[in-house]
């Protein structure tokens, strides 16, 4: 009885090894694979709201040594492998969240729009799945100008994508990418992303409606100043009844490098130890208080909790459950 | 510059505590929210097949000091809470396997048939928006008799749900389950899983194919015998091309307790010491040789992989990508 287990490795890949035997199976079975991902589409309820995580796709950004500016390659290969990726490359996934208050439904971020190549652009199929028509989104909240985040606002031929939708972003985001004296000032690697900023604002400056922090941008919804990402970088607390989830933006991109490693610093960050200290703040405050977060880069559903773990921070991803 | 984030817990909880502004919002934003869960499907290539992972639901099983055999409610409860989980209650989540060998279609465990409560027996659904009619499964491979992973092969009516399925199972478990004797002797808590597998197989026996450990069940997929949680408790494990993965059955329950604590015996298993060693012996070999692992208990999409940690186990989920 005490015969558990005899099985060797040889015997984990008899099936790739083994001759396929197909002769034996019904005919109605013959079928083909579905070739493609499912929409990522996830929903909680928070108070009397509905929040849905919506999948917009992964970027895998090749890296080289300066992807952070304060560890080498090798540690951050290390972290990769400590999340089971392969070295060099990052899976910088993206993951927006729409909140539906019962009154209106807040997009929070827009996603790429498709701009970072093959596998991006989910998120038109993904609210799609969600049955969500984006001409019914009343309010897009943005925590900061970088494309990923801001690009969804208008589709490839440069029409708006959520028609009806008031746009409200950071007012300092604002001031420092729209600002000439800043673009013409900017090193040859920023400036894509000022130009950027006005491709996608410039003509509809006028109905974006900017923010200071510390008040409700939309029912329930309260930005709060997160600076060093970027200049303006905002995180969005979300409250009804008595439960509540902090939508933590860029506070970390890849957490399994950058909340298990709180110091490092993006090559992406504007300002590198704010980010950190932005960071460390926000996570600090998450682990002990026990929060319900969102990270927009956390792999999807992006919804989770945060542990400390050592020196650094872990996210807990949400179980899986119906609504 | 330095002046980073001025909030308080105050401000975070403000969006609650403030009188909800609605009035601004435009016509077109008002609407339902969508009141239920997307269906759980999620897929990845292993070599030229294809596998699906498919949710069928969560128990939430509320749990007594008897969960565990060998560790008290206290220590159960802080392992619920490390996982950001509530005390006394499990959160048990099933999630079944589809794999597409490009021949056919194979079907690892068929659910709860939703006889776990109404939390559960959303398999179907998965199935539906994954396109794919039960009609063309043409194999259920089943890992062990628990009615969690085969009350799914009927419905409440008793009707077949796969009526083209082959049904494979290991002979061991058969021969424990399905013997009289042993019925006959069986304490008044077992009695019923023993009925209930006279319910699902008796009269289809013949139609039902009993394996032995070791050779193929299915075209790259070989099943490994883990016995202990049950007598005939099988995993199995599918290789296609270079790539393969081990289908870890019920090798561990919540993988918060008993992965994390694999000297954890579950009120559940038959044999608790011999599921310990089955346990153990199956992560340890997934962590040295870093296996892609699926656990039908895991929160879905239930497939990552197991790092070892302390002296227990961690499950690092995949990360959610395209296809």
């Amino acid at each position: 009885m005490k015969r558990i287990m005899l099985f060797t490795r040889r015997d984990l890949l008899a099936g790739s090894a083994a001759a396929v035997s197909t002769a034996a199976l019904p005919a109605a079975t013959a079928a083909q694979p579905a070739g493609r991902q499912t929409p990522g589409v996830y929903r909680i309820k928070l108070g009397s709201f509905e929040v849905t995580a919506l999948y917009d796709g992964t970027w895998f950004r090749k890296i080289d040594g300066k992807f952070v500016r304060n560890a080498s390659s090798a540690d951050v290969n290390r972290a990769l492998a400590d999340a089971f990726l392969p070295p060099n490359i990052v899976p910088t996934s993206f993951t927006a969240l729409l909140v539906d208050t019962g009154k209106g439904r807040v997009l929070i971020d827009a996603g790429t729009g498709g701009q970072l190549g093959p596998t991006t652009g989910y998120l038109g199929g993904a609210l799609a799945a969600a049955g969500v028509d984006p001409k019914r989104i009343g309010t897009v909240l943005v925590t900061h100008f970088h494309p990923d985040h801001i690009n969804g606002i208008r589709d490839k031929d440069g029409a708006k994508v959520f028609p009806n939708a008031e746009i409200k972003v950071p007012a300092r985001e604002w001031d420092y990418w729209m600002d000439d004296a800043r673009l013409s000032a900017a090193t040859d690697a920023a400036r894509p992303q000022f130009l950027n900023a006005r491709r996608i604002f410039r003509d509809i400056a006028g109905e974006v409606m900017r923010f200071e922090p510390g008040k409700e941008a939309a029912p329930g919804i309260v930005p709060l100043a997160a600076y060093g990402h970027t200049p303006g970088h905002t995180v969005y607390s979300i409250a009804s009844g008595r439960q509540s989830m902090l939508v933590l933006g860029d506070t970390t991109n890849h957490p399994w490098l950058f909340a298990r490693y709180p110091e490092w610093q993006g090559a992406f960050d504007v300002d590198g130890s704010m980010a950190v200290a932005a960071r460390k703040k926000l996570l600090d405050r998450a682990a002990a208080d026990r929060m319900l977060v969102h990270g927009y880069h956390f792999p999807f559903p992006a919804i989770g909790h945060i542990a400390k773990r050592g020196k650094g921070y872990e996210v807990v991803p949400t179980m899986w459950q119906p609504l």
